[in-house]
């Protein structure tokens, strides 16, 4: 089974309860998941960004093998260089494509 | 592929970047869609109405081919008649069961 | 046809709403379903306990035939035990573990 995320809430408590419970749910033993992805969008992105809040859980998350994918739509129109995000965050041509592809592929969805 | 958006919040900001992240969906030409749908019930229920912010966002979303659907439940609980509604809105018995429906026949769901 | 409910507000106007949308579901002749769960974690767990607003709405829905299933990892970090939940509750080893399975099994995910 695999799991995506969809981290769009520009609230930073909201934001730390989604990656929570991404990190909950890999660490769960009673469920075997092939993947876990993370795809942010509109004020969610922030904990992508180099130095936005939360993003040292981003990096964490990430070496545990948990994937995180930026909208580029988002980006663009927030200004936001490929510098400024995170290393390792995948950039992806739309949030709500990419989460329609990943659905299409099996991806259960959670917005927590 | 085809998507169907999930709107029930009643803060105006949330209900644009919901309606925006459809039409950047619908712009997406990396991906093929059969089908755009946005299910609104609760507040979310707003931008459909005639004088609801946002409604003319919701008529050029229809022009671009994005389909509305709104839930009777809301229509009836508050009191808002056809002739309220934007022209081409679809009512529906519930959101809830519409989006159990167009999920079985194979719709990703999306709750921006 | 199933459906889920995933219930993770603090908000005790927004968890009266999921309640009362999932009830309008259960009510809704027009469609034939097998079953409704309702899975709550994070602050989206109040409604589930003995004391918590709405735990009266939780007891009829119950006995209306709607499922309500606690997120484990949920119940330990906010200390809740097992004689705080409102009977019948089902625990789940982890909200997002649950709800994968869930749509690995054909659920439609709502999360109004």
């Amino acid at each position: 089974m695999r799991t995506a995320f969809h981290l769009t809430s520009g609230d930073e408590d909201h934001q730390k309860t989604v990656l929570t419970i991404a990190e909950n749910l890999s660490n769960d033993e009673t469920i075997e998941l092939d993947d876990i992805a993370v795809v942010a969008q509109s004020k969610g992105i922030a904990p992508l960004t180099s130095d936005g809040a939360h993003s040292d859980t981003v990096r964490e998350l990430m070496d545990a093998g948990i994937s995180f994918k930026a909208c580029s739509n988002t980006l663009e129109m927030m200004d936001i260089d490929d510098a400024d995000l995170v290393e390792g965050v995948e950039k992806v041509s739309s949030g709500a494509s990419e989460l329609t592809r990943l659905q299409d592929d099996g991806y259960a969805y959670l917005r927590p």
